[in-house]
């Protein structure tokens, strides 16, 4: 639509960027895209938020303390946001991409990349993100990216180093994003698997779970690390089962996520797990957490039914699903998770 | 010499175990081994320690307040403690091994599996402990097991629930072991890549130093899981060179054993690390440390040199390596791992 010549098998250099939605880690990403040089517009649903990133360089709602850098702009019409941007990166939760992306999509440019920052899989359909955006947008999956990997807004806002992953079909489009967002603290890798990091993103909230009922139970690190280890095994054979690359599960969007949400005390799904494993209710670790339930809650049911219609064994997942849905203790589900049949590590 | 038919193909059943070595991962490893039912004899060097154990169900230098099973008894005469066992448990440390097991060749049971949990890479010849095992004991690497996984030994004293894994290139050794020592606490699964297992071991604690320096410079957890998640990937371009699986490094023995190094605030490794990130000299932090320096600014050298013999890059194993022993700041390392080349995240 702005005549931009498409280039089959060679992507675009990225040098305009729109970011839809200035969420923490929305705002965040925007950011670091600013700070390599990209020109970055950032659309916010609220007027004022963005009248705050325009004018004040600074989003305290979401990343307070931090100054975004001038070259870092906003506004709350997404029309103006995606003009002439060769990516567009979707940040808004993933449970409403859908419906934000159907009011987006004619306002698209006809070659840029969507990059998807949501981690999930849609209630109902049981679709990865990519695949929503693929359906919605009515583009090829070649056009999809993904960004996944151990990245805590917060920190990356601070400029604290870390690395993450771009993933896309189209392995030129997914270097020409690795450019556009490579700077002195930032550091992305590539990757042609895209099934598989999202879903690291999608099940690391499940394992973060079981591992605060471990915590909330007194166990140490031995087990922390032990139901990181075999939480990974088991998406890495869910991920296979749906063509991922098991190696995905080994790098930065399986482990590396992974660890960085298992270990991080500020994890919502962390703490609330901890406080079922002290013997606390579902309805009293929701009432600690502002009412609200943590992902891994809801999405063990999509992430074990999906395991489920694939045939493939989620120990630990279950394990999750019958504390938080079938009534059963975190002592229980730890004593039946050791007493299974030995095994080979991989089988 | 005990008279014992040897069953070539089919592993003896393990009903008696000794464990050379009575230090906390010995007598922890003993512990599990006696409450899976087998009959155990510990050898400590010191008799009485051995008294101890045998008449008090303790070690408390090593195991304070753990109470030892009735069925685990001790010895002080390595003799007594092989006599008729199908399984010698070799329970000192790496740099010791080689002299140790000199002196008790001539009193190993002819047909028992000789397992291994030292970790480490000899110093000067570059070997893994099964390497030395192996040639020292004069017997086919068939017959050596290690035993590698997230396995902190006070906490497995305390019965916290972890798994781990035997590795043996005897598949039907690996499964008599995994029988002789699975509990409702410990939950052991085969492997028959020794050299992965054995490596994961090593390697972890040049990574954790790398992620306690990262803590010391205040880095948070988005940092820490890229720093092991990049640690893992070196580690395992080294196995596979040295003929490793790379799988054996997502699993217990490689990020199982690292997630709980690098995890722990007890971990020695991490707490030297932090010292020299928050610009303490390496004499301040040795003598923190009770005039001893950590494991990993030894390994870090041999590492190295490994991984150069075999033209692998470990850029996370070098900034140790130029922290601990070529005068660079963390600072400057941590600059130079992030300005490098941009990459796909295997490769």
């Amino acid at each position: 639509m702005t005549g931009e010549p498409v280039l089959a098998g060679v992507a675009e250099e990225v040098r305009r960027v729109a970011v839809l939605g200035a969420g923490s880690w929305g705002t965040a990403f925007a950011k670091v895209l600013a700070d390599a040089g990209r020109d970055v517009v950032l659309w916010a649903r609220r007027a004022e938020v963005a009248d705050t990133v325009r004018q004040r360089h600074a989003n305290p709602d979401y990343l307070p303390g931090v100054r975004l850098p001038e070259n870092l702009t906003a506004t709350a019409d997404a029309a103006v946001a995606v003009r002439g941007a060769q990516a567009v990166v979707l940040a808004v939760p993933s449970q409403t991409l859908r419906d934000n992306l159907a009011a987006w999509r004619n306002l698209l440019p006809a070659s840029a990349t969507l990059v998807s920052l949501a981690k999930g899989v849609e209630l109902g359909t049981l679709k990865r993100m990519s695949e929503v955006v693929s359906e919605v947008a009515e583009v090829d999956q070649n056009r999809v990216a993904v960004v996944s990997g151990p990245n805590l807004a917060k920190e990356i806002a601070r400029e604290q180093p870390t690395a993450t992953v771009i993933a896309c079909a189209d392995h030129e489009r997914a270097v020409a994003l690795q450019h556009a967002c490579s700077t002195g603290y930032f550091r992305p890798y590539t990757n042609t698997d895209v099934v598989g990091c999202e879903l690291g993103g999608a099940c690391k909230n499940v394992i973060a779970l079981a591992c605060g009922m471990a915590a909330g139970l007194g166990f140490g690190d031995n087990t922390m690390a032990t139901l990181i280890t075999r939480g990974l095994a088991e998406m890495a054979r869910l991920g296979t089962a749906l063509g991922a690359d098991p190696m995905t599960f080994a790098g930065l969007a399986g482990m590396g996520d992974l660890v960085a949400t298992c270990a991080s005390p500020l994890s919502r799904n962390r703490s609330f797990g901890e406080r079922l494993g002290r013997g606390e209710s579902m309805h009293q670790a929701q009432q600690a957490a502002h009412g609200q339930v943590a992902e891994g809650v809801k999405s063990c049911t999509s992430i074990r039914e999906l395991g489920r219609r694939h045939g493939v064994d989620m120990p630990i997942t279950d394990g999750v699903h019958q504390v938080c849905h079938e009534g059963l203790s975190p002592q229980d589900v730890t004593a039946r998770l050791l007493g299974r049949k030995p095994k080979a590590e991989w089988s």
